[in-house]
């Protein structure tokens, strides 16, 4: 094996029946029936046994319509995962990637397998960026891609757009920002990429859209960058089934923006309650996720509410020290979080 | 972008509407509504919105007990294609991959992706390994890793174990032996995996088991090796549905034994035909397609039998010169195919 890879480690996700599951950010609601029969009406005798769409044309211009973004600015991937490796092994390989930190801890992973140098740029008080050190770190070196997350997992903070764009205007490396929470809210950078051909934009369908069973992930940018990803795609990447229930999806939006408000009530609700807490600190969020910090070890706190049938992300680390993250449930699923909390802070 | 992929070309998939589909090695059956009602049953209210078990349990199971595999050595992918590159990514970046050529082209493409250099090492005359050449090969230099196929993509004969054991006895690196087509002839490898650690086998449910667009490979291999793959391996890399209708068409294998012998009496039956087709020299295969070498060009081939609705994959290339490949279709299919193509070659 590559010695460079000796420290990684394989994945291995926690696995808790019966549990009250709020540690993955999923959207919690039953996938709607009339979508699901929809899907199944829809499937064709030769659905399975042919190759499916290596383009996928249709997910593409139904993409295009919900994001505005032109077709030839459209890439789709086996979720965001897949994407982030493709830019590592497209851009980054035998160079350096910055990460805004804390934040979701796949860009280093994938900066490693793909052979790029993952330096960290830490944020500000508050989880803000430090546009100033990232702009300065972006000119040393062979800087190829600068990651940001927004808004950001598992901080919950966005960025406004015109920090990224100080940024965009101040390098030459491609600046990607993950706005895999951006239907929960913060401002979208969509209307940056006209001016700036550095800006990648990456969504998903995992998460205020319920499908991150099927892994969908979607790619925003200049036509040029994409035509140079899709020497690295996998042909067949994104299997039939998976295009066919993203399309379907994205064509009954209205169902899932009714799910995405109930989602954004309960938020406001959960961290009002949360703050209430006293050894609670819970910092401010616009995704359907709350960060806070505990007077108990977090780890400890993970591990009692495990043992009270509770499921949520230990994030203790560095700047992040003794903090937990909790993904916005179903309203029972959050008042019985906030219930077994409360015993476990008592106790 | 990375200056040593600027060879790379983007996939561009030949999309035909109406044809006589006989390019891409797919199972030509309808997929049995039976089996399809199962999946259907099968999918719980939170299948959807829930991340999929990124270990596959449940499919690694009945993986074991098709193969006789252990669990811990047993890896599955988004096709065989992420497997590829995973074991380029893991093993092969910055040394040499030997490659049995003609053989399927990703293998090389995937080797460029992650940094390693592809060696070709053509094959005999009758496209039998050169198993003193590739030993010879793999003495030289930084050999990671070794790429047979077997039976051959495109070229349809096997490799006798004997030969693949007297390579494996012979180096160090990995020997990966791609058994894609192993359900239609061939003797596995399988039985070499204990005596060899250095043995991986690829197969995929998307040939005999007609599941091309679910994306379903795996890996056979010494579990230290898989504990070293599932280091790069995306956590979530199958998707929940996919997992779901892999683990129901193994439950129902006998169904596809079925189709499969179908399949293999058609396929004698066009070779037969395409052997008396004066202008033709066809190749013996033990795979779902058939090699064939014709006195005109191969493009021209290739291009008039679109024309006539037929759609077939010009192989045309270095030790492949004039060559196609037709993929064993349904018996009215194959006819079609031959009566076209007589027509083609008469002209």
């Amino acid at each position: 094996m590559r010695p460079d890879l000796a420290e990684l480690v394989p994945y291995r996700a926690e696995s808790h029946q019966g549990m009250v599951k709020l540690d993955a950010n999923e959207n919690p609601y039953d996938f709607p029936p009339v979508i699901l029969e929809e899907i199944w009406q829809h499937m064709g005798k030769q659905f399975f046994n042919r190759y499916p769409d290596p383009a996928a044309r249709r997910l593409v211009e139904q993409l295009s319509a919900y994001t505005g973004a032109g077709r030839d600015g459209i890439m789709v991937g086996n979720g965001s995962d897949e994407i982030i490796l493709n830019l590592m092994l497209t851009f980054g390989t035998g160079g350096r990637v910055l990460i805004a930190t804390p934040t979701f801890t796949m860009y280093g992973v994938h900066a490693r397998i793909a052979g790029a140098a993952p330096v960290q740029v830490p944020r500000r008080a508050g989880f803000a960026l430090d546009v100033e050190a990232i702009v300065e770190a972006a000119r040393k070196g062979d800087t190829r891609l600068i990651f940001l997350c927004s808004p950001n997992n598992p901080t919950g903070n966005p960025s406004p757009p015109e920090e990224i764009a100080a940024i965009l205007q101040n390098t030459r490396a491609l600046v990607v920002v993950d706005e895999a929470y951006q239907e929960f809210g913060g401002k979208s950078c969509l209307p940056l990429l006209e001016e700036y051909p550095n800006l990648v934009i990456l969504r998903t369908l995992s998460k205020a859209f319920g499908l991150a069973g099927l892994r969908i992930g979607y790619l925003l940018a200049n036509p040029s960058v994409v035509e140079l990803l899709m020497r690295t795609k996998q042909p067949y990447n994104l299997n039939a089934f998976s295009q066919l229930a993203a399309c379907t999806v994205l064509a009954h939006r209205e169902e899932f923006n009714g799910l995405i408000k109930r989602i954004l009530a309960d938020r406001e609700e959960l961290f009002r309650e949360l703050q209430a807490i006293s050894g609670v600190e819970s910092f401010p969020t616009e995704a359907n996720f709350i960060l806070f910090r505990t007077s108990l070890p977090a780890e400890r706190v993970h591990r009692e509410l495990l043992a009270r049938g509770i499921l949520i992300r230990n994030m203790h680390g560095p700047g992040l020290e003794n903090c937990l993250r909790v993904t916005v449930g179903k309203r029972d699923e959050n008042r019985l979080f906030l219930e077994k909390l409360k015993e476990v802070l008592d106790a």
